[in-house]
């Protein structure tokens, strides 16, 4: 079934302890599209400026991700650049131009509205709202958000996610959100805000699922070497919905069974994984389904017991 | 069957956000030998001095742990005193009085000598060594170590446990140990220097058993609450060579099944986690083998999928 997904398609520059790429395709609807386009075809909602490629257009052309919402304007792409610590578990920003993102309203084309699952990359939530506001037969709808709308955006933020599905963030944004440092009774509280599904990053140390009825976990997967971490989060996020909608599940809030909730969850960690093999996008240029699917099963093989 | 543990037995002043503790009882051969005691009869080999509680004593003995190997001499027991960060994730030393540790030369009972289980607290390498060569049916052997004797006592560390069956240290100590800040990489290094099993403890986020066949890797258990850390590493090296002892399989190298171990690493979690929830050894005073089962199910269902 279709996935809609809003969000950033930019350019980053990146610096790891494995080298330097001045300029590549990036952005969280980017790397959202293409983890989901595996499972499910992918409609996308975003902006870019003139100077985007003819050979970006192609690669997401090329997964079948559905480009009529992709509104080019006049001006620069959305444009981001940052530095990781050599351990990789941080990253300083040395670059932020907005460029034409500064000016996003995103407006669906007709064909998006009826479309059952929805993806809100991170974005103001007053326009993830305003996006959820404009489609008609919603059977998942959720996102991502981060700290900067947590802190300075506050009631805004839960207006949104008060009608929302599921919600998608780090452990320190569960944290920052709960105002709890225990993450059980952060997920307790973010549930309580109106998600009745809520997914925790944690990086290289994995997920947590968190439902009314209990929680599931998953370690990271143990990458021979991390190339760079950039879009990682958004690619679990693209494998977790794009999984759930490639398995239909039904509208009713808690109409999704648990195990395929789970499936969701592990798939997500796999596509998570798989990004950070490669600089920025590179590694779905050659990935392929018959990969993910023996990486999932790679992860039962090293947790069942 | 038996299990002989060698190690500290000491006094301990600690401090977390949830309250202080002037003086308790701790030291890993306490913690390694209280947590296996709910799986298989243990043997200690320590020191203490004359002002070692009879409480304690009796503590040990309530839970059938056999003392003939606990020395008594004249001095004061070794005494540590440590304060943790508001997350517990960091702690630092306020101070250590080795007192009468700083003597010890463990000297075994002849009923240890031909047991077949041993698990070597962090002591120095050396000493380690000698208590390995005191024994003459071991079937299963190995040890804890920490970065002060990876650091500075490297070659006598490496050529104690070449002689190791399992070798259970936590994740920044792998890094140093190997030289590779891989995970996978750091393992398969260690795993040429001696030991068939080694076992990666990496605090709140879980442990990884690495063998040569494969990894398997179990998310840390989300306590509600974190009273207190002090001990969880020592306690999980209890719960994971006590169930391997209850177990009893065969002295060969490879001869304990994958899933054996798996189960061992999985309880070696179980009662580290236990170990968190009070100060020092408190719940150990409480704590019941059914509970160590439900916590064990529990583990199932949050990881299975």
């Amino acid at each position: 079934m279709c996935l809609v997904v809003v969000g950033s398609v930019a350019y980053d520059g990146v610096e790891t302890p494995h080298g330097k790429v001045e300029r590549m395709l990036g952005g969280a609807c980017t790397y959202i599209s293409l983890a989901a386009s595996y499972f499910t075809p992918a409609k996308i909602v975003a902006v870019v400026g003139e100077d985007f490629a003819a050979e970006d257009v192609d690669l997401l052309a090329s997964h079948g991700i559905d480009l009529e919402g992709l509104e080019r304007v006049p001006g620069k792409t959305f444009f981001w650049a940052g530095v990781y610590s050599q351990d990789m578990n941080d990253r300083t920003t040395l670059r932020t131009d907005l460029n034409v993102f500064a000016d996003f309203r995103p407006r669906l084309p007709d064909s998006y509205r009826s479309q059952p699952y929805l993806m809100l990359g991170n974005i103001q939530p007053a326009l993830q709202r305003s996006v959820r506001e404009q489609m008609n037969g919603l059977r998942f709808a959720g996102g991502d958000t981060m700290n900067y709308w947590i802190r300075d955006y506050r009631a805004e933020l839960l207006e949104t996610i008060r009608e929302w599905d599921f919600l998608l963030i780090n452990d320190s944004e569960a944290r920052m959100l709960s105002g709890s440092p225990n993450l059980r009774h952060a997920a307790a509280r973010i549930l309580d805000m109106g998600p009745n599904t809520l997914v925790v990053k944690r990086g290289e140390y994995g997920a947590i699922l968190f439902r009314r009825e209990g929680h599931f976990m998953v370690p990271g997967y143990l990458l021979e070497e991390v190339f760079d971490p950039t879009g990682a989060g958004d690619s679990f996020a693209g494998g977790f919905i794009g999984y759930l909608a490639e398995q239909g599940f039904s509208p009713s809030k808690d109409g999704i069974p648990a195990e395929v909730l789970r499936r969701a969850v592990i798939y997500g960690s796999v596509m998570g994984s798989f990004c950070c093999e490669r600089f920025g996008v590179d590694r779905f240029r050659t990935l392929t389904r018959a990969e993910i699917d023996a990486r999932f099963q790679e992860f039962k093989r090293a947790t069942e017991f």
